[in-house]
């Protein structure tokens, strides 16, 4: 274990806390609740940024901002958006501070005191149908197809970094549709695009599917997602994309006229990832020495460590490790030559083990003479030595090995703790092994309720490709034609 | 003029607020003061967001992300910061809202209130320094090169959109430095960044100097600047850089152990740019058919309208279009072929004039027959034929051609407007007339504003490359050692 990591299999909730600060990704803020993103852990988060934006673009859809603030009557205009959101939400009541009489610092100014207090946006539906309402009147203003990046605010009670916190940042998808049909493609593509990011980029496998109605988002016909398993068996949801159907259409009276010249409300979708994807990549692949990052998303993919005494040595490692940096850097390979006198390498080991450099070089004189050079894997925590000449090409394969090999990893170890349960009393214990149940519901929310109060599991997802099969609901014993992902969660 | 664009001539600001609208760059949103960011504005802030952050990177800085909200003590605790900045600000009293026991939509729950307000960040000094105490203890942990991409919100009572707007969208530079040197250096480095992105980016040519004590950033002990000329000959401040000195060290007591092992303050610079830049992209180059954009900055650089009758004509263009676009594309030039039915030519051609599109290509069949192919330039409204064979790099170097003259176009403008000034009766007219005016000034915060008071002008800096000069003050006739910078602005 890295500098006193605690073990996984010890705490695994304090071993994920511990990393999150020990590798330097985020801490808490003197604001309850909301996280500070350390320049380590953003750089992570810029990469998912532009890999996700790039298959945003490639998909036909363009950036766009709308405002931080919602007036307050704005939440409550669609129905069920408003139970889901309006409650725990930060609420702008004044614009002005003035210096305390009492000279004791700033307080409010009474008297300014906004006529309509404003929402920090906990989502932004509201705000942008209210905008496309004055976009669209025609099926020529039609598709929107609209993704904002921001930040946004959920009064949560328990925070937790990158899991849950009150401020996070997310992009969110916003899109209007002339047709049903379309809006459902577009949802169920955004999903997609959600599930390629996660499993090509984090290597993170996830069971796409669809939400059970007590599941869904507030103000959704349907809710599409995708569960990843972190290694204690938990389910974590890492992305949500949303069937509006005209909800929002109906509540902000966004019409337009269908080429037979009819009026139409239109169909909307909203899709979602946030940097909690930062918490299931830490979750899913990490160990007791530290992070593990896929190297597609890994801001230093190669460190270069020179075993030194003196500046001679220093010098003659550096001219030989040069050009291989600069071979690298041209084959877009981030490297790191780590010449800092002020650390011992056996420091270094540690501490580039902990911030999950997927590659490691060390490099003494001896090896220099034998055109030699330690080659170290960190997801297996290997040892290789390898010929100096054609080490780039080497670590290409290497990067691309270790990518295919963490995806593979967390997939078996999510196959072998998948699991059918068909009786009740087999349910509580596949839970407590940290299992995803696969079983039979009776498809009612009382049923869904009732196993959730009894063991704190809910339904993940009714996965796209469970099979329909004749059952009975693993707690009523009501018939059921197929099985859905029951799991604790994040 | 296009679509109904006011002329500049007739009214410059009514000309402004039209374009920003017609050209689909940004609009008002409900909220009173924040503005909406429309696509094709918003690609162009992404331009401007990518090439500023590797500038950034480049000189070694990364990203990281503080929180949004700003415990109201803090802004305290900088004497001169909270002058500055807790005045017009939006602040956060309660986290919950409740439903109306009238049953009318929602309200803020009285129980919900917050022990002490929050502050929507107007800026992040107070909250990153606070955040820095934790991070230095030793000059081992200095420099600390940190940049955030964030929203802002300053309760700015007029509002308008791009220059001044309630939120904004930005960029801030939060450095920390071991020695005075070192801190004042960075704050050159990065007002030569602003600079360089200004002019090779922008085409906007810039002032660079250093504001009087009346104009600095609340909390520094220095603020320098990059100014540039509006075609109304108001000035916009395009960027500030500041130095400052130890004071938000010692307000969040930042201290390190240098290398002799004494404990000292920690020295600190702030930078940043906003959204404000899309104002001055705006008015520095458009003209009265719409928007003039930098190629560099364009997000479409080139379109290609096809003119044709019927399909059979179209199929025959495009077929000799798509290698031509291909080539372009693999020039990283961005290009647009428009074959939407639906609008004639002369549409599509006012269309993307109002947009800024810096190069069109029309082509019918004689064109093709001919093997030419009409070439238009948005920066002159000048056309002329050009073979097709060897049009790409033609385009490529027509491109590059645009920048420079666009640039050209806008220094020259300056030049013929900066004026120098010595008898105050001079001063009026020169700003009446939208001049630039380099005049003395005898070093006074009264004499400036006097000045303000008299003219609304006020000094935008004291330029680096104002030289050494014995002369008078243009009001009050004291001495003074060199020429300021006096002009209205933005």
């Amino acid at each position: 274990m890295a500098k006193g990591l605690t073990k996984r299999a010890e705490n695994y909730s304090e071993w994920y806390n511990e990393l999150v600060k020990k590798a330097d990704l985020a801490e808490n803020s003197a604001v309850r609740g909301c996280m500070v993103i350390k320049p380590y852990g953003f750089s992570i988060w810029e990469k998912m940024q532009r890999a996700l934006d790039d298959m945003f673009k490639e998909t036909g859809h363009s950036n766009a901002y709308f405002p931080l603030f919602i007036p307050k009557s704005y939440l409550s205009k669609e129905a069920s958006h408003v139970e889901g959101f309006a409650k725990e939400c930060a609420v702008v009541t004044h614009y002005r501070l003035k210096n305390d009489p009492d000279g004791a610092g700033v307080i409010v100014d009474p008297e300014a005191k906004l006529e309509e207090e404003l929402i920090v946006r906990p989502t932004s539906e509201t705000v942008i149908w209210s905008t496309y309402k004055n976009w669209v009147q025609s099926y020529r203003d039609l598709p929107i197809l609209l993704n904002q990046w921001a930040n946004v605010v959920r009064w949560e009670m328990r925070t937790r970094i990158f899991l849950r916190t009150a401020e996070f940042l997310w992009q969110e998808g916003h899109t209007a549709h002339a047709t049903q049909e379309e809006a459902e493609n577009e949802t169920k593509q955004m999903l997609d695009v959600y599930a390629k990011f996660a499993e090509e980029w984090m290597a993170l496998p996830v069971v796409k599917g669809a939400k059970s109605p007590n599941e869904r988002f507030a103000g959704a016909e349907d809710t599409l997602c995708i569960e990843a398993m972190m290694q204690d068996g938990k389910a974590l949801q890492a992305g949500t994309s949303h069937f509006l159907g005209q909800n929002f259409a109906k509540a902000f009276d966004v019409k337009f006229q269908d080429k037979s010249g009819q009026v139409e409300y239109v169909w909307g979708t909203s899709w979602g990832v946030s940097t909690r994807l930062m918490g299931a990549l830490i979750m899913a692949h990490s160990d007791d020495n530290g992070l593990v990052l896929p190297p597609k998303l890994a801001p230093i993919q190669v460190v270069i460590v020179p075993i030194y005494k003196g500046d001679e040595q220093l010098q003659a490692i550096t001219e030989r490790v040069k050009p291989i940096i600069q071979v690298l850097k041209s084959k877009g390979i981030s490297v790191k030559f780590d010449d800092d006198d002020q650390a011992r390498p056996g420091w270094k080991f540690a501490e580039y083990e902990l911030k999950g450099v997927p590659v490691r070089l060390a490099l003494g004189m001896r090896d220099l003479e034998s055109g030699q050079v330690e080659v170290a894997r960190r997801d297996l925590l290997t040892k290789e030595v390898q010929p100096l000449d054609g080490i780039e090409d080497y670590i290409e394969h290497l990067l691309a090995d270790i990518q295919t090999s963490i995806y593979q990893k967390a997939f078996q170890f999510r196959q072998d703790r998948t699991v059918r349960v068909d009786r009740w009393e087999d349910f509580e214990p596949a839970l407590e092994e940290g299992k995803f149940i696969m079983a039979h519901w009776d498809g009612t929310p009382e049923t869904e309720d009732k196993i959730k109060e009894l063991t704190k599991a809910t339904i993940r997802c009714i996965p796209f490709d469970s099979e329909l099969e004749e059952g009975t609901c693993v707690l009523t014993g009501k018939p059921s034609s197929r099985r859905v992902l029951f799991a604790r969660s994040y």
